[in-house]
């Protein structure tokens, strides 16, 4: 049995962002729920993250600033500095938690302390020798679809939101909507062919990361009344869009990793009508809080069957599976198989 | 009393290019000099380079090719790979010599075998911090002027060159030459201002890197007469250089940290006018292998006692203190400094 006010845990985030970030910083978000929501529950975590980072953990940082917030932060310096702070650090800890991807396994061999890395995402064939290579360090993938053959997995976390963000709506309102990151990846353009085979209106929002695209394959059909795009969104905007939604589009082109949209859609208890790639089947299930589904022919079809969608059976989805608590319990798991089981 | 053959050498060589580099590859070629000369010697020695390298030592590698020669290999996963191999197998070598830059120092406090760097140049004030934190590791700076303080510098080893290379060339020519990557920094304008004001000829060679610069600044005096562009040149073409040579012009614009070009001149009996910066200084021997001038004018007055230059004065001077054999000799020493008295 785990005694957790005398396991301490050092928990090493990016530095790309403060953690927790000011605005976007996926990673460190993530880590700095996990962390708050340990400390709460009695464990001793220490916190490797920037200088400014804000925590009630312990916090042990290296680093002024972001390297994405300050252009005057060499980025090789931050990381190889920040990484190797935390392994020479390492026999303090009980367990070390990496959210630092493919780079921080290369100084875990040097240490005793085991080590979890939570794989937020592999982005690229070539880091892939970098997991193999030290394939028996344990891993938590972020969805049982987003796994590398061959790993030593303990168990699959999901990412946890704050719940309180996105409260219930308490009446489903008359519009698709598709919002996030404005890139071919998220399927933007198909959302716009839902809408114009079934005469939904479609609402878009989100940050343009990819112009090009916007321009040619969204922009044209923006008429401000059928289809419309509101731009960039934070919570207040979110729960706006959710307000007027009879449904969140999340018709990705590529697997989805784990697939925040969906999570927080559900969370205001809006169905969401998801393409079947990647984790997409694990966030939504079909026929209880959207509709999952394998091309846009079947997303105008699952339009009809909206109203079978409770939006309570959304949200109690999402406080079991996909709250920040629910996350931590996670990761409680599997901290305790790997400390008591050593697996 | 240090048993060569017992004194296991890791010898941490980049993995930009081969080791040791088809063509270009500086700090590459150090490397490989270091490490051949090390195993004609006796020591036990590994290196630690790309799987294509050439080597008498033993080879231990793990990325493929080098990432300039082959734009398949992730920079990031292949020098995270590459250092951390090294540093895994630390335990089996009594010294580890690094040329990897301020990465590897970052691995050095998780192992118990000395680590001896040797900086090739400080690329940029915002590595500095790397260094600091690392400064009780053990350091050998390529030349007096190219040192920062307060780091840990058990000596100054001068690269070398292999001699036979630039064979001493028994009469001097009528021209002045100036050669190198063709860029401000070399200062080939400043080369142009002294064949101007004397009226002497000069030849220019090199690989141009800076294109703005030689389009505005060189190619305009380039008249194939009074003043002359070869482009790039190898061995033979530099030896072709050194024949017509009266004097090698180095005039550089900011603190030169070794300076080959000068070495090589040198080598083959040609005198050199280096410009007062940085190491030049400790290169050239004023009076005795040729000028250490403070500005345009003193390198056009100096032209007049180029007869007082010795040609084989020049030539004996880089076989003492700028050749392979001196090179390997210097890290010999520190070697010994490092293991016999933890200095």
């Amino acid at each position: 049995m785990i005694d957790k006010a005398k396991t301490r845990i050092g928990m090493l985030s990016p530095v790309a962002w403060r953690t927790p970030p000011r605005h976007y910083g996926a990673w460190e978000t993530v880590a700095s729920n996990i962390t708050e929501g340990l400390v709460e529950r009695g464990w001793d975590v220490t916190l490797f993250a920037t200088k400014d980072s804000v925590t009630k953990a312990k916090l042990h940082a290296v680093i002024e600033r972001g390297y994405e917030e300050d252009p005057e932060v060499h980025v090789k310096v931050a990381e190889y500095l920040h990484i190797s702070e935390a392994f020479e650090h390492a026999h303090e800890f009980d367990l070390l938690h990496s959210h630092y991807d493919f780079m921080a396994l290369t100084y875990s061999r040097l240490v005793n302390t085991p080590v979890l890395t939570t794989i937020h995402g592999f982005s690229s064939p070539k880091i892939m020798p970098v997991y193999y290579k030290y394939r028996d360090n344990y891993f938590v993938s972020i969805s049982d679809s987003d796994r590398a053959e061959g790993l030593n997995y303990v168990d699959t976390v999901y990412n946890g939101i704050d719940t309180e963000l996105y409260p219930l709506q308490e009446e489903r309102g008359g519009a698709l909507v598709a919002y996030g990151r404005i890139h071919p990846e998220k399927g933007f353009h198909l959302a716009i062919d839902v809408a114009k085979k079934s005469g939904w209106r479609l609402i878009i929002a989100g940050i343009i990361q990819d112009q090009a695209y916007f321009d040619e394959q969204i922009e044209p059909y923006i008429d401000g009344d059928q289809i419309s795009f509101v731009g960039p969104v934070d919570v207040p905007g979110k729960n706006e869009l959710f307000s007027q939604a009879a449904a969140v589009l999340h018709l990705n082109t590529i697997p989805e990793r784990f697939g925040l949209v969906m999570a927080e859609s559900n969370c205001a208890g809006v169905p969401v009508i998801a393409m079947d790639l990647g984790s997409c089947r694990e966030v939504i299930a079909h026929g209880e809080t959207g509709f999952v589904v394998q091309d846009v022919d079947e997303a105008v079809e699952s339009l009809k069957r909206l109203p079978e969608i409770d939006s309570k059976a959304c949200r109690r989805r999402v406080e079991e599976k996909f709250s920040i608590a629910s996350m931590v319990s996670g990761y409680e798991e599997a901290y305790r198989r790997i400390l008591e089981e050593g697996r």
